[in-house]
């Protein structure tokens, strides 16, 4: 069952009519710690189950991804047309748990932009459960209960002079065979611009830092290195974009201090990109740099369906909801055989960074 | 290193100087049963080596997928303006063999036309061998000397109410690590419409059945099914198009018995698909009927970068011509969320079948 709620201006009442509607029990009233009312819809978890769990972190994260959404949504929707507005499906998932996935498509700065947050649980597979897991400890079993709540983002903007940002952050709870429970985070926010500017992408990359050093002086050099590993398109030996921080499988201090870092790292989202948006979004192009983008979308698309482990769990995942998974991919791509950009052109200059990732700060 | 060709008119003494050129030795005069003048380019294998090896299963089927490519490609050529021609690359590849790749882009009647060539040879790490078998015993060993060649083709037409087509005839050696050789054959032609039109799709399964029937009346419907299997975009449980025929690890006669029948099957590809090239490229289409059709291509995308075997089997090998297997992707795609044709329509009419594979004949 889909409810679609108009994109903005949500009150709590209008939330509870569409809950009440949709046939969940949430109509318990939430006590302040627990506001939805900035929410782009009604949280996946059913009131009575927020309130009796507010500890949890099951809630705590899922608290935190329905924040970061709206927040980043209603920050993109200040860039855009007006009269554009995020399109909000709230979806449930037969097997357990659903999701909230908002997107604006063909809107005058985002050709595509969607900002999809899934809650999810029940047993799941080990074949999908691995591509949760990237290193670390092998999984006892052959079906585990699991819980998964996380945000992923992909914004393809329509100007080739404003980049293209990708971010995910994730908890998962996976209880093996001999009843072992286990948890662990994970995330990562990364930029893939069409043309290169140094500075953008030096204040791309020290936003992330600033996030990181917070918590621990070690963790940006790390996640940038693990980015840069993650984001390759191997077989054409190039990565997909400039990089920013990657992470799994992170468990490294308490479960509190592990989300506080998580947390971090989804607050620096906006003050990372949208000045970006902000700055390039009305930059005047020509149709071969429009070109040159579309190739490049092929390059992503090449990417997420061939390599990205976020959308391996999704197909790999029954019941999973394909339009939220595929919605990473971009309106319109581009391949052409044999392309290759012309010597020392700007084209060139982005393809020599892609083939030799460099530190940026 | 790449050696351009002209696509057409080829002359053995033009071949023979390109050959020497590129540093081969294949100076050697060919026996008629060896004439590679139509070909679109030399050979893979030195001219000695066909000579000498001219009854080893190896050299004949390079001998018919040559032939196939040259026939198809001017076949292509009939139908599409006669300024463009297909451009020739004739490649080698460091680890061993190499291949001839003929492609025709943003044309009038072919907006991307791929007809690849490869004949490689060399020390394969087992999941890329794994790739290569569908079912069939476990292979023994970690790293197999292997030997590879086969013919791979994907037509995307410029004109929405003109199918794609993709056939693939391959054949495999395998040593495994106890030194028993294995041999196989795989392939399969299979058709993407835009739109339906039953009589053309009749006409298309007849055309392969006859080529089945010559060799085994249980062939068709065994790899008709298979077909049907085999391209199943299974995350959107939809088929990719309206199948054809498809088989791996044929090796149920001998070795003679079954080249013939890849023989018959891969020269039934022009009769099964030319026909409705000529019929349909010049039908009158709307920017809307264009829009499905890119909408389309965006899930054939989907199946080959996330299921496809070949591509799979591509992406795998060390040393391989990435730009010849991704020459399957169209110049355009198109995603769009949620996308959904309405009732009645003849798009919502494709996707009914897509979802339900029928018997044609």
């Amino acid at each position: 069952m889909i409810v679609r709620f108009a994109g903005l201006g949500l009150g709590a009442a209008t939330l509870t009519t569409v809950a009440a509607a949709s046939g969940n029990t949430n109509a318990d009233v939430l006590p302040p710690s627990l506001d939805v009312s900035s929410f782009m819809a009604e949280p996946v978890t059913p009131r009575s189950t927020l309130i009796k769990d507010k500890d949890d972190m099951k809630v705590k994260m899922e608290m935190l991804i329905m924040k970061i959404q709206a927040d980043f949504c209603r920050a993109l929707e200040n860039e855009e047309d007006p009269s554009k507005k995020f399109i909000v499906d709230r979806w449930t998932r037969a097997e357990g748990g659903g999701g909230v996935t908002c997107v604006i498509q063909n809107g005058k700065t985002f050709e595509k932009a969607g900002v999809n947050v899934s809650v999810v649980h029940g047993i799941l597979p080990v074949d999908a459960v691995r591509q949760m897991k990237a290193r670390g400890k092998e999984l006892i079993g052959k079906e585990l209960p699991f819980f998964a709540a996380g945000i992923s983002s992909v914004i393809h903007p329509s100007n080739p002079h404003v980049p293209t940002v990708h971010f995910n952050y994730r908890y998962f709870e996976v209880t093996q065979e001999n009843g072992e429970k286990m948890w662990w985070f994970g995330g990562g926010t990364d930029l893939t611009p069409y043309y290169l500017v140094e500075e953008d992408v030096r204040h791309f990359h020290s936003t992330l830092k600033k996030a990181c050093d917070l918590h621990d002086a070690g963790y940006y050099p790390k996640f940038k290195k693990w980015c840069d590993e993650y984001f390759l398109v191997s077989h054409r030996n190039e990565s997909r974009g400039v990089g920013g921080i990657f992470f799994d499988d992170f468990e490294m201090h308490s479960q509190e201090d592990s989300f506080k870092f998580v947390k971090s790292c989804a607050e620096s989202v906006i003050p990372s990109y949208v000045p970006l948006v902000k700055q390039h979004r009305n930059d005047p192009f020509t149709s071969a740099e429009r070109d040159w983008q579309l190739l490049r979308r092929g390059r992503y698309v090449e990417f997420n369906l061939v390599y990205d482990r976020g959308t391996k769990f999704g197909l790999y995942t029954p019941g999973a909801r394909i339009e939220s998974i595929l919605m990473s991919l971009p309106v319109y791509a581009k391949w052409e055989y044999m392309h290759s950009p012309s010597d020392g052109t700007p084209e060139a200059k982005l393809t020599e960074i892609l083939r030799n990732p460099k530190e940026w700060i």
